[in-house]
């Protein structure tokens, strides 16, 4: 990730979380999309750091840190952010869809610590909790389930965080089209192929040699498998042809 | 959600997975983004629908259908995607990151389903997995650490389709594009007619086949064109053998 995105000014605060493997999940998503900070209020289980499911998140659960607050946990942050599925109560806060509210945190952490929060599997965030937060965050799930798994909340929050319009590359890029020449020898040696086969009358027909070369354009055929093409063709018209 | 997205002909395909949790977890992130077609190949437990974990996500589970073959269950869609985390090998095919396949699959869903694979939790998609597949799909995870929890995987793509589905553009009356059961028709022909005119050995070689299906989706062939293939190939198959 070569982005300007200040990944270790961006802290993940889990509060209250009950199930160990989504303390896990969570640190393997940071881990993932290149987060390392992670701060746990009040975890139901203390022996987090075991989470066995978590592969490849055995760094960030070990510089986890734990906190008995949230406003402890978020002491050092200038901007707190909680994460709700929006349906539950009046909320006092600006809420924000995840992408709109990603812009706020990309322009936020260039002043300091920004700290998201995410509530408890079974009731969310508090109003207590919410109340330490400058904005709240919805991903933008269906009314009718909104509520989603909190090791897939976290990724998603974290992949909208780390993506970067402008990097998306395609391999297409690189690779080499047939050339016109090619694409006609193809075009004749299938014309060839289909009439030695009584697939087409054996006489010349102008307007089905037409359509057999819009076809084959259509292929759209790299110069690499224009060359595997020709070949086939060559082969099953010598075959054709020694069984006559 | 508002969106013109076709979330009904969007399949999540998960192959070979092995436990029954993750299916809850991607059941869970496709129903929280408004997802309903799931597709099991071969998974480990046959008791994944009462995959415990999976709040919200008993009507997905319920209406899963179980394949034996990616070939089988992805029969009646005209593109199929495999996500990878795009480290392990040699890959064949077009490979974009997550938020430019996503504007792919949001134009090809205009003309019929889409498929959208995601290997097991070990090894991700076999290259026979990857050969029936028009399209790699990445997140952009760093690059040490690529490999992410399978629902996590789930989620952040079907958020990332969700996401600006409201603003794909009308369509354009779009072509129809062949379906992969007719894709696989012509790569099984395609290679009885290499094997008869002596190309190929005679031999069913897996890798040769791999290679051929690959070649065969990079053509990207109308339905129209599809069934034109078919009735030359077959032209050409009966030829060969009646004059042997």
């Amino acid at each position: 990730l070569t982005s300007t995105l200040q990944y270790g000014r961006i802290s993940v605060v889990l509060v209250n979380t009950r199930n160990p493997l989504n303390i896990g999940a969570a640190a393997r998503g940071m881990s993932n999309f290149g987060f390392s900070d992670l701060r746990l209020v009040n975890p139901y289980e203390p022996s987090f750091r075991e989470a066995r499911s978590a592969v490849g998140a055995a760094e960030v659960l070990k510089s986890a840190r734990v906190y008995t607050s949230v406003a402890e946990a978020v002491a050092d942050c200038v901007f707190v952010v909680g994460t709700t599925s929006g349906a539950r109560r009046d909320l006092q806060q600006p809420l924000e869809l995840l992408e709109t509210g990603a812009k706020s945190i990309r322009k936020r952490v260039r002043t300091g610590k920004v700290a998201i929060l995410f509530g408890s599997e079974k009731r969310g965030l508090s109003n207590d909790d919410l109340s330490h937060c400058h904005l709240l965050l919805r991903i933008p799930t269906r009314e009718e389930h909104g509520s989603m798994n909190l090791g897939q909340a976290v990724a998603v929050c974290l992949y909208e965080l780390a993506r970067d319009g402008s990097r998306a590359v395609s391999s297409k890029a690189g690779r080499t089209s047939a050339k016109a020449g090619d694409l006609e020898r193809i075009t004749a040696l299938l014309a060839d192929t289909l009439s030695l086969s009584g697939y087409t009358d054996a006489r010349r027909n102008g307007s089905a040699e037409e359509k057999l070369r819009r076809m084959v354009r259509r292929l759209q055929l790299s110069a690499k498998d224009a060359e595997t093409w020709l070949g086939m063709l060559r082969q099953i018209i010598w075959k054709l042809k020694k069984s006559r």
